[in-house]
């Protein structure tokens, strides 16, 4: 919550030798987030979408590097801790550096408040843009915007606890980001008194809430009172106007997704018969997820935020979030559909690339998450064997079998993030200086570089 | 079984850009194998033995890719499994086809012999050289230098059953294997009946029974009398003279491994109180195995390969192979150990191949595993939730507690493997030619292009 900027060291970025100094006019950074999309996410979805020879736009682009990531005790931010949340490691990607589980863009332990790249941007006049399927208010957005102890203070209503979703869990200090205790208010808040050029994504409900210490203004009316041109529908945002700033807000909280089981079916615990033998679930495919409606895909998003930032230098955040939050409720179609659309945004934002030679692409995800490529029967289905946890049997258009298993906790609401490495993609100039394995607070730098934008140091 | 050749497209790569053609004197090919080594494993490790800011020397390659892994069904090759095993990943590497699971170096459905790098490599006159910790007629290293339906087929005993192991596990048909059935005999046979020059591991038992259809002799009396030396002692390793062939067998069946959890401590199934509340196992460390003694490692086994085959052309397999055997039965300091041995190996062949630039290095696995790295407490222990399956929660050298699981299969014994794609790691003047992703098969011919040998068309 402070104002203090800290320093964020660019040395490390020479030692590595990555990406020189970038000469070419108006330089433009699209980083594509898939949330939980570590190795076993993407082979599952190639696997279903494009065969088990198939490829993925993902696997065409012309270079891959493996990002290591970190996170920090809060109590003792010399401590690791060795599986991270998607606050901590969008932060890390937003400000170079390393903090603890569940903040935003602040320090572990300290809390002072980091520079994002994209206030960066905007203080040196380029183009900055946020695009996602989750509300706009989540960790991965938030992270680029916004400045919190907690990703739970999202809305007016959330800064009134210190444990905002009351069960302990990546609890923080939300009154002492109040404005009325010198903070600046909660993640809804922070974006709509935000610099950011377009903003798109769910979460309409937080900006309905009345504006802390405002009189009868809802944090959507403070948007407006920024400059922000607030849209809701698919309509709107496929004619939108070019110029200002636009807050477009088209689900409630996390977007729809686009695929389900069939018949709703999702991964479920194995059973027995009454002689105690493995009973396998049934097989099934995916299908369009009938709640999707009218939702503008991110294909969508990602075209109407190009078009908005185009002719100049900019930075685009675009995430697939539901590829982790479908996995965290083992739903395997979903998370393959919400993987597909990010694939498919790749393709889009290629090329754009394509056309416009001065653009870095990077694709990346932020943690590794819990789902895995298992047998469809276990190798020792002779002796009874199968999948603890949560186990799906997916039948590919190609008419194998995929299993798939989510076996990370016991509990019967939502798997833990687990705490591969995951892979980095990169297209451009300056792709083929990224080394072959980079630490996540890297991505920041290899973004600014390409920006040609210095961080600033400490001050107070 | 049969002794036709079937044809291997080199037209693949081309089309793929890999690898132009290699003009430098003696070219040389290593591939280092980590059985198992997904990125769960190397981030595992990594965590333990260089610490959640360190570097593993794999860490230090230049250029990384992805490998999609690949397996058809035996029963209808033009079928895909998703989940593989080391049998047919690694005739994948060793012969460019993709073949059913147990299979080594024959076709699935129509068990055609396939040729081997190695056996190129050797018609080509050039060196060729296996160094393992299994036994070396371990279905990896067996891949590239025997054709059998089952990769249970090692011993002269194992041949008499059509399902080795007694458990329907990749049965397949030893007995048609037989000599006296007009084929190739065991895999142990086929190792001292070949023409690789020096070969070091573990599985002297299978070398000690009786050859099929000789009189008094040995396995290991057919490898002398077509020329091998035997040796087994590190001793004889340490002192070994240039020229002939080497069998080197160091251990009964699969070498003991370096680490183990302190006082013996493995992953275990998680216990709860009279209350039903979690109880977590305790923290341990890992320390060096006892059980080790004087076994030569990794290290050792390839400093006497490389000064073997050193002053020609050659291909190397080198393989840590029980990443994979220690992961299969949780034990997790067994597998970070087994990686250790194969990141030091890693060096070494680095330093070989900077005074050897002809040298093209390639590091891989051949399947991914069920160890995952997971949280030491789950974000839901408040709700009592934790891992399902096998747990551990390891002390890092660096001071925090690192949490693996194994939740794959249900059963007491053993893992199943996972079937996401594995990280390819590669040094030397063609490495920046390996496009980021590829089949495993390209690995055979990213090697053979290396060498300049070329694969013969279909056979009679």
């Amino acid at each position: 919550m402070h104002k203090l900027a800290v320093a964020v060291c660019l040395s490390g970025l020479l030692s590595q030798g990555v990406a020189t100094a970038q000469e070419s006019a108006a330089p433009k950074v699209i980083l594509i987030i898939g949330d939980g999309m570590d190795q076993q996410q993407i082979t599952i979805a190639r696997d279903y979408i494009a065969g088990y020879d198939g490829r993925l736009t993902l696997d065409t682009m012309p270079l891959r590097s493996s990002v290591q990531i970190q996170t920090v005790a809060e109590e003792n931010p010399s401590m690791p801790e060795y599986v991270a949340d998607s606050a901590n490691t969008a932060t890390s990607m937003a400000t170079g550096i390393v903090t603890s589980a569940g903040r935003i863009a602040t320090t572990a332990g300290t809390d002072l408040d980091v520079p994002t790249i994209m206030e960066l941007a905007a203080a040196a006049r380029f183009g900055t843009g946020i695009v996602t399927t989750s509300s706009v208010t989540d960790a991965t957005p938030a992270s680029f915007v916004a400045h919190v102890s907690n990703r739970l203070c999202e809305s007016p209503r959330a800064m009134m606890s210190t444990d905002s979703n009351g069960n302990g869990v990546l609890s923080g200090n939300c009154p002492a980001d109040r404005k009325a205790n010198g903070g600046k208010g909660s993640i809804a808040e922070q974006i709509a008194a935000s610099r950011v050029d377009i903003v798109l994504g769910g979460g309409e409900r937080y900006f309905a809430q009345a504006a802390e210490s405002e009189k009868r203004m809802t944090v959507r009316d403070l948007a407006a009172a920024t400059g922000f041109r607030v849209v809701g529908t698919a309509a709107e945002l496929a004619s939108l106007k070019r110029g200002g700033k636009v807050l477009g807000l088209f689900a409630p909280s996390t977007m729809p997704v686009q695929w389900r089981g069939a018949g709703g079916a999702q991964a479920q615990r194995v059973q027995h018969d009454e002689n105690g033998r493995v009973v396998l679930p049934e097989p099934f495919g995916c299908e369009p997820d009938p709640a999707y409606g009218a939702t503008p895909p991110l294909t969508s998003m990602t075209r109407a935020a190009l078009a908005h930032l185009d002719g100049r230098s900019f930075v685009l955040m675009i995430e697939s979030a539901s590829i982790d939050k479908q996995s965290h409720v083992r739903r395997p179609c979903g998370q393959i559909g919400e993987l597909k659309q990010l694939d498919d945004t790749l393709k889009l934002v290629l090329e754009y690339a394509a056309a416009h030679p001065e653009t870095l692409v990077l694709v990346t995800a932020d943690h590794s998450q819990a789902a895995q490529l298992v047998p469809e029967t276990s190798w020792l289905a002779g002796m009874n064997a199968a999948s603890p946890g949560y186990f799906a049997r997916i039948r590919t258009p190609e008419g194998a079998i995929m299993g798939v298993n989510y076996a990370t906790n016991d509990s019967t609401l939502q798997e833990d993030h687990t705490g591969a490495d995951v892979p980095l993609f990169a297209y451009g100039a300056e792709a083929n200086e990224i080394p072959a394995t980079v630490r996540q607070t890297d991505i920041f730098r290899i973004m600014m570089r390409h920006l040609g934008l210095k961080a600033p140091s400490a001050g107070p």
